[in-house]
Parts: structure tokens; C-alpha cells; sequence
């Protein structure tokens, strides 16, 4: 047995509480070195008289890792454990103090979860697992109202530059709220609204004030009423990284320097302010002197970002943030961020852009979920770009679900693409038939899918500017068929706990092959097979005896051929064919 | 190489911020596995033109792993990072996104220490580092006041039971100060003084008040006033985890049931409160029924609790809590206090009582340092108990410095001995040299040494309650060549900052032997050598080529004999004798 492959710490994703009542605790092996693994529960104080051998679930694997875990209801919420593990060889016993050959009757020695206390459960909101969510980004999507166009607003459908503007604004959400139903989109995420300079608004000047170029507060609180009315919710996106050059207590400091009464807003390296070989002598994001820090760690600073924080749920009735570069700003600002927000709406969700790992924010006391990128690096790699095999992407998802507990994979926000990326049909080289394979992974994994404005309708773009192109509303122009494909996408997702469910298990995902076969399975026993051919050559997949002698019926397909030879379910598909098939009985 | 053993995810103890400039990067791999490991450091967004390789320093090593460090300070106080292994063989480097044979500069692959934020940085007090504790068990350490003595209480001396009383009080603390100046001490951590109904107090009946068996609030006042005008600190106890049953609100749930206004505070299972088959029908410390836990996370609790922890530090002038059963408290409760706690004082430190592995409380939210037991564990096992050989024991040891940041092991509390395990003397079956060991090595180990009260003149005893003796204060009772051996210790690590850094380094701890060699270092260029002999025989240490040639002062030492054979350092230790050397060119 491979013991230093073998990993354990109690707390983070390692035992965490899942409710009120259930504690999960993993541990990883070396893959395929252990054949089974038991945990030792006892309740901390009845060493004696409690002992439970409860067998653990590989959950998950990766290249190099097999992930183990159980789930345990301690009787009186505390929890003493240790592990055991067996191949044919030979048996090992894990303590906290280290490996044993035999497990010692000194209670001390093993791990502990010591109490399962209510308040720091790490608990997303129940409506973010079931939700569908949809990015705007409001200067591109639909121009309802002309009358608070920029001055130098354009043709709606020009080229995107960095700097210029083509009207977009809140009443065209509002008007095309029948899209989004149509589609079956139950969440909105805008990129900032609040006023601002550019066309991306990322450079605020006031965390108060719709800006007028979109519309006002009251304009927002009819969008988000109208909303609700047809059961799409609304998240903002918070910029309390770094304001805006034109957010007055910056531009005080830009011109009192350290007479200022705002200086300890910012980090100021040296006065005056200025940019010297490209690096700002105050602190920014990147290098970018537009964008001035925020000192997060200021208590006026604070009031004036937890004032925003709260107003927008309390008064206008969105239902959650955004919370952009939400890895540079301190872990205690979120904590008492997530006070005030819970405190206003105990169902907002708080979503982080992070982009690493996240295990530090997504442990009850700080964030429900993060912008899930390596899910999107590793889906886009395989499925868009048609890099890498089947072994090596089920292996990055595998070390993805180990990576968060449970409730951070089914809160996990699951974008392909987005104003910062370039759109996923050009990602896939305008083959439509990869964009499907795409987003029906997406849509069939654990976690809170998220379209790009615009993708649902075959709208192409390069990197950022030209991602953020106007939506199409012409109907000709759209593509209907990709839309149906998306409404159906949708419709698969959220009529089967399945899909929502962090059950996934992978069939087939070879070395050197690019077709997948997964199993995708309920609580309630809904049980599909989902078969991928990512490549550009036909394959017959045969599913394996297990699934013999069962009828299968076709949720969603390609052209691929179903066939049944026998009892043996073999399903033919074509280059770049899918099956999602359920099990019928 | 064994890349299944190498480890790392960023933040908690293997990605930190030491300081206001400083991240500590950390990763293990198999032990003797890898020759080198580098960091690979850039600025998150100008990764093109800022790329460091910095050499990883192998700062511990236990049975399976060796552990590396790196201190870096990044420029903008960001940072992403990778690795790089070097063998015989071959090279690896390691990104988030796995093992690779070549970097990728695709820069969202590496791991990121996202931002050095000042309020997140994990900041023990300074004081704390350079102290020396004392542990008093107030009923027993001295009775300088018989007006406040129990009805019941027995004459100094007998042998103590779970119930009785000798007297003991603050009065008497403050009469024998003299006595913990003339050993060194710098501060004391006092078990229960509130007021309560048994001799240990850890069943509170009231947290704002003394119990008047020890005298008042104004008698700890001026205990505490007495202290720091002799350069001594205090520290009480916070048993927040449970009230006891004479605490008003509980005694209120008593009689009301579930017409108590006070029903919340604790965790009712079933009313009217009872026992039955020797389980409360309410949560309890343990199945102790006078215990009830308390509810954390009720907010009227919670302002009770705070107001106390407040109180005693504002009004009173102490310098910080022990937490009793710390773990068992919620997390949320744990932030709140030290926000409370570090307003009213910010260099008061916060110890919690944790047996277990305590990183989720070790991140800069909550505690400055815990009890550490797994270090008493081990110290005990070798030295006192004579278990293990002296590999297991470096093994130990070394898992515990790669266990938490820098500043954890700094601020540990190492403690040998309590109110709740056998007494030293007795735990090394009497055998003073043993006992000598034991303690030779906590003082010359990083982190905060305890003497619990009356070791350091030869009390004995076995576990509670007989380890709760009283306080030998007549002269010709007590061991004063153990009190001589104890002053010397404390002397040694109070005028060396070489016993109190982070610098340990096993130079011989072989299997099968009970010998060690280990070296202690300052970064200010002080150097020690360290020979303990846990052994039955005498031995012969030959220190290695490395240390020929220079001159060693022994600073203590047992009946040991130092001989330079020629310009070979070696050093003659008889059965259980030791040698503190200090290089002096």
C-alpha cells in the first residue's frame, strides 16, 4: 500500500458538516491501490460503548488518486474517527498521529470532528442548485429606451472596441424577459451596473446609483420586480475590489494627495499619485491606474461597501452578488459582507470570481460558490478546443469534485465563457456540433450552469472587445435550431434531479480515445447514461453487461443510433454525436 | 519520483502570509525522495517580465515526508507560484492544474497567494514567543486568606478527592509572587475563578463575578496589578463551551422547562430536563450533567459570553483567555471573540484548549495558539514514559513543525503536564533525570513552555484528582535542585534567542537508540548543540565533521564529559545525562 499517497486533515473539504445532521469525511488513496476503506466513527466521549465500521464510497478518481468518502450521523453531533484500509496484502489503520498496524484502544489518537454546530454548516441557498443562470452584459443585450443613450452611442450591431457604446440599457432587459423564459432561465448575472466611465462600468464612481446610461434605482427595482413575476432571479456584480478613477474620494486623493481625508481609502505607495514605467504608485487592480484598490480593511471603507452590500437585496430585491476579483480583497471584509447580506436575505447567494482554488472562501463563512474555471478550462479544452483524451479530462473533473464538499460542486457556477473569454462557438472554431457537446456536459454536471448572452442564438466573438458583440434579436438571424438545443438542454436539466445530483460516474474515458460514457444517477433512483463522441470519427459504444437487459429511452440525442443487440445496449454514434439515455425500467 | 506523495493546496498552513510582506510557501514530498525543490515566483499580472526561482529550504522531515519552505516577498504583494522537482532522474514541475514535464506559460495554470492583506495576516502577540508560563490550580496553589476559606475545608496538605477543599485563593498567589520571580516566570494561566459550586470552578455559575472562596473582583485586580508590576502576565480561563447548573438560566430551563425565557440558551432534547441511562436529555460537556452547553449561537448568549470576555480584559487588565473544550464552540462564536477580545486589547493572546489537529482555528480569525498536546504526547512517550526509539520521536516532532504556519509553532502552548493528566515527576516513575530530560527538551524547543505549579519543586501526583495536590511551600520539602535545574532552564532559553526560533534540526535520532543529537539556531548567528541521552547507558556521541574545529561552551548540563579528541567534537553522556553546548567560535 502506498501510504504517502494517503491524505487526511480534519475540517476543510476533509470532513466538513453537509446539514444539520450529517458530517462527510474523505480521505484519497493512490488510485487503485486500496481496495477498500472503512471509517471508524465513535462519539467522542463513549469510546467504549460506541464504535461504528462504516464502509466508504469511492466518489470520485483522478490519474494518480482514488477519493473516498462516507457520510455519518453522529448521534450526539461530536464525532471521534479513524480509518481502515484493506487490499490483499495487507491492512493499515490511520490515526491523527499516523499510521498503525493495529488500531490503538488510546482514544486521543484519532481524528476529530468535534462538534457539528448549526452556524458554521456551509450552506447555499436551496434555490442556486436547481437554477439556470444567464450573463448579461447590459451595454450589449437590447437598447429599450434611446432617450438615455451615451452621447456617442452607435448602430446597434457594430464592431465592440474597448471604448465604445451602443446604448444597451435596463428597459431592454425588461422587454426581452420573453427570451429568457422561452429559453427556461431561472437566474440573471449583469456585469456591474452602477455608474461608471466605460462600457463595462467595472470603474465605478458610485456603489449607490444605477448608471443613467442603463437607467435608475427605480428602473432596476421594475426589472428585478418584473423578474421575480416570472421567476428569474437577480444577481449584481459587486466591483468592491477597486473603484473607479472617477469615485470622488479617489479623485480627492488625486488632487489633495496626503491631505486628503480619504487617503487611507487606497494604498498609496507615494505622492502624488502618478504612473511611472507603467506601474502606478498606489495600489491597483493589475496595473491598471483607472482602477484604484480599495482598502477594504478601512472601517469607513467598509460602511460605505456593506451600506451598498445590504441597500441593493433590502431596497431594490436583487438576490445575490457577484463579487468580482474576490481573491484580493481580505478574507475579514467577506466575512462580515456575508453577516450583512444573510442578515438582509438569508436566500441571497454570493457568488466569487475566483479563478484558483477556492477550498479558503467556500467554507460557510464566506462565499455559497466561485466562478467555477477550472470546470471551464478543462471542458473547453476537451469538448471546444478538442485537446488532450477522455482519461485526462475525467481525470481534471475527478480531481474537481474531490477538490470542494458536496454543497460547493452543487453551488459551483459552471460558465464556458464570458465577457473575459472569447464566446464558445468561436472557441470551437464555429463547429456547432462541438458548441452542443460543450454545453451538454455543462448542463449534465454537478453544479449551476450559466449561458453568455447571446451563445443560446449562434452569436460568435474573439477575446475581449469582440465577445461582448450587440445581442441579435433578429429572429432571422438568430439560430433557431441552437436555440431549440439550449431549451432542451435546459428542459433535460431541470426536469431530472439527476442531472442537479453530484452523482456522476465516468464508464468509459480512455487514453487515447475522445468518446465518453457516464452515468449520471438520483437519490430518488433516476438512473441516465450519457455517451459522447468527441470526436470526428463514428464510434459504437458498447455500455458494459451492467446495464443489460434494461430499457432505455432517448432524452436528448444527435443523429446517433441506438441499438440493442440482444439484451446488450450498444449505442452508434456519429462524429461528434451524443445519447442521453434514461432507464426506463 | 513519487508524485503521488507530493502535497500542496494553497492557503491555510501551506501557503501564509508570515508577515506584512512575507508568504511562507510549503510543500512536502516523499521522504529522500526529491534532491531539490524550487519556488517558482511571479507577480499575478506581470508574469512575462517578473519570474523568480527560489531554492526551497527542507525545514522538517518525518518518517514518510520530507517538508520544504520558502519565505517570499512579493513585490505588489500578490502572487502565483508553481514548483519545480529535481532528481537524479528527472524534473517535474507542479501547477494547480497537476504534474507537468514542462511549464506551460499559460499563467492560470499556477497557484496563486491572490493577496497579502494586513487584516487576514495570522499575528500572535510578540510576547507571547519570549514567555515562560506557569499553570495555577487556584484552590490549591497557596490559602493567603482563611476568612474566605470553604466551611468545609480540610488542612493544607491532605490528600486530595474529586470534592474537597484545602482553601486555596488569590490572596495566596499574590503573597507567593516572589516565588515565580525567582524561577522566571513571565506569566500565568489560571484555571477557573468564577464563581462556582466545585473546587476546579469549570461549572460556572456566574462568568462576571470571583468566587468568593478566592476572594473578589477587585482581589484579582490587584493580583493582576501585583503581576505586571513584576513583569508577569495572566491569563484565566473562559469555559464558554458550558455553564454550570447553578448558572441562573439554567437553573430557570430547570424549573420552567420550556417556559423558560432562557430555553434557548442551551440544546434541549426532551423536557423536563432529566437523565436517563446516563444521558442528559440536553447537550452537555461530555454526558456531565451539570455541564450544559451553551448555546453559542443565540444572540443573547453570545452578548453575555462577550460582555465577560471583554470585562475582565478592559476592566480587570488581564492579558488574555484560555478557552476551555475550544472546539466544541462554534467557529462564528470563536471571530466574534477575537474581535472583541483584540479591540480591547490587541496583544491579548487567545490559547484554545484543542487535543486535536487545530488548523481550522490557527488561520489569524480565531486563536493565537493551542494547547499543544500532540507535542506533550510525544515528549512524554519518549522521555518520561521511555516508549518509542528516537526516529518515531524526531518523526513526531517533525510532523508537528510541518503541521501549522511559522507563527503557530512560535505561539504553542507545550505543556507537559495539567490539572487533567498525571503530574511529570510521576508520569517518569519518579525518576528526576528522566524528568529532566523531558523539560530540557520543552525549553529548548520552539513554542511557549508551562511548568504546571509545584514541578519545579518535586510535587508528585497521578491523574486528576491527585494530580491537584497542594502547593509544597515548606523549603525543606521541596526538591530545591529541581528548583535550581528549572531556573537554569528558563535562564537558558530567556538569554538565547536560539531556543526560541524555529531552527531545529535532528542531527542523529536513529531507530533503535535513544540518543539524540539536535541543533538549535538564531538568525542572528547563535548556535547550539544538544545531546540528551534517553537512555539506561551511557553513550558516546560523535557530533560529526561538521562541528570539528570550533569551540563549544557547555551552558548546562547533567555529569556529562566533553572531550575534544583533537579537534573532534565528541561528548560523553552517562545514563539519562545531557548537554546544552553553545559554539562560540
Amino acid at each position: 500500500m502506498q501510504l504517502e499517497a494517503i491524505y487526511h486533515r480534519s475540517k476543510q473539504g476533509w470532513s466538513y458538516a453537509y446539514d444539520h445532521e450529517t458530517v462527510h469525511i474523505r480521505i484519497r488513496t493512490k488510485k487503485n491501490d486500496v481496495a477498500a476503506v472503512d471509517l471508524i466513527a465513535v462519539d467522542k466521549y463513549a469510546f467504549e460503548r460506541m464504535t461504528e465500521y462504516v464502509p466508504m464510497r469511492k466518489f470520485t478518481s483522478d490519474a494518480l488518486f482514488d477519493y473516498w468518502e462516507a457520510a455519518y450521523k453522529p448521534p450526539f453531533r461530536r464525532l471521534r474517527y479513524a480509518f481502515r484500509f484493506v487490499d490483499d496484502q495487507e491492512q493499515w489503520f490511520l490515526t491523527e498521529r499516523g499510521f498503525r498496524k493495529e488500531l490503538s484502544k488510546e482514544y486521543f489518537e484519532s481524528f476529530e470532528y468535534p462538534y457539528l454546530n448549526k452556524v458554521d454548516i456551509f450552506e447555499p441557498p436551496a434555490w442556486v442548485k436547481e437554477a439556470v443562470f444567464y450573463q448579461i452584459f447590459p451595454e450589449r443585450f437590447a437598447n429599450g429606451d434611446t432617450s438615455n443613450d451615451p452621447e456617442n452611442v452607435l448602430p446597434w450591431g457594430g464592431e465592440p472596441t474597448p471604448t465604445n457604446f451602443f446604448g444597451g440599457d435596463l428597459e431592454g432587459v425588461i422587454q426581452h424577459l420573453d427570451h429568457l423564459n422561452e429559453l427556461g432561465i431561472t437566474a440573471i448575472y449583469f456585469t456591474p451596473v452602477f455608474e461608471a466611465t466605460t462600457n463595462h462600468k467595472y470603474d465605478t464612481r458610485d456603489y449607490m446609483k444605477i448608471d443613467p446610461q442603463f437607467g435608475s434605482n427605480e428602473k432596476l427595482k421594475e426589472l428585478v420586480e418584473a423578474c421575480h413575476a416570472r421567476g428569474i432571479r437577480v444577481l449584481l456584480d459587486a466591483v468592491f475590489n477597486h473603484a473607479g478613477k472617477t469615485f470622488p474620494p479617489f479623485v480627492d486623493v488625486l488632487e489633495k494627495g496626503d491631505q486628503s481625508a480619504y487617503k487611507d481609502w487606497f494604498y498609496v505607495r507615494e505622492y502624488p499619485l502618478r504612473v511611472e514605467e507603467g506601474i502606478p504608485t498606489y495600489e491597483t487592480f493589475a496595473f491598471e491606474p483607472i482602477m484604484p484598490k480599495l482598502n477594504t480593511e478601512h472601517p469607513e471603507v467598509k460602511e460605505y461597501l456593506l451600506e451598498a452590500a445590504r441597500y441593493w437585496i433590502e431596497e431594490i430585491g436583487i438576490d445575490g452578488w457577484r463579487l468580482d476579483v474576490a481573491n484580493e480583497v481580505d478574507h475579514q471584509f467577506w466575512r462580515e459582507f456575508r453577516q450583512v447580506v444573510k442578515k438582509a436575505n438569508p436566500q441571497a447567494y454570493i457568488l466569487g470570481e475566483i479563478w484558483h482554488d477556492s477550498m479558503a472562501w467556500l467554507q460557510g463563512d464566506q462565499f455559497d460558490a466561485v466562478m467555477n474555471y477550472p470546470f471551464t478550462d478543462a471542458v473547453n479544452d476537451f469538448f471546444a478546443k478538442q485537446l488532450g483524451d477522455a482519461a485526462e479530462f475525467a481525470s481534471a473533473i475527478g480531481t474537481q469534485l474531490a477538490n470542494y464538499p458536496q454543497q460547493a460542486t452543487e453551488a459551483a457556477f459552471n460558465l464556458l465563457d464570458s465577457h473575459d473569454t472569447p464566446r464558445l462557438l468561436t472557441l470551437c472554431d464555429d463547429d456547432k456540433r462541438r458548441m452542443k457537446l460543450t454545453s451538454l456536459f455543462q448542463f449534465t454536471h454537478p453544479g449551476v450552469p450559466c449561458i453568455y448572452y447571446g451563445d443560446e442564438v449562434g452569436l460568435a466573438g474573439k477575446g475581449d472587445p469582440d465577445c461582448r458583440r450587440c445581442m441579435e434579436w433578429d429572429v432571422e438571424k438568430q439560430d433557431r435550431e441552437l436555440f431549440e438545443f439550449y431549451r432542451d438542454l435546459i428542459a433535460l436539466r431541470r426536469n431530472y434531479e439527476a442531472m442537479r445530483s453530484v452523482n456522476i460516474r465516468f464508464l468509459q474515458a480512455e487514453s487515447d480515445s475522445r468518446v465518453l460514457l457516464y452515468e449520471r444517477r438520483s437519490e430518488s433512483g433516476e438512473r441516465f447514461l450519457i455517451a459522447i463522441n468527441a470526436s470526428s470519427e463514428g464510434t459504437s459504444i458498447r455500455a458494459g453487461e451492467q446495464f443489460d437487459g434494461r430499457s432505455w429511452q432517448t432524452k436528448l440525442s444527435s443523429d446517433a443510433t441506438i441499438a440493442h443487440v440482444g439484451d446488450a445496449l450498444t449505442i452508434q454514434l456519429e462524429a461528434y454525436g451524443f445519447a442521453v439515455l434514461k432507464q426506463i425500467n
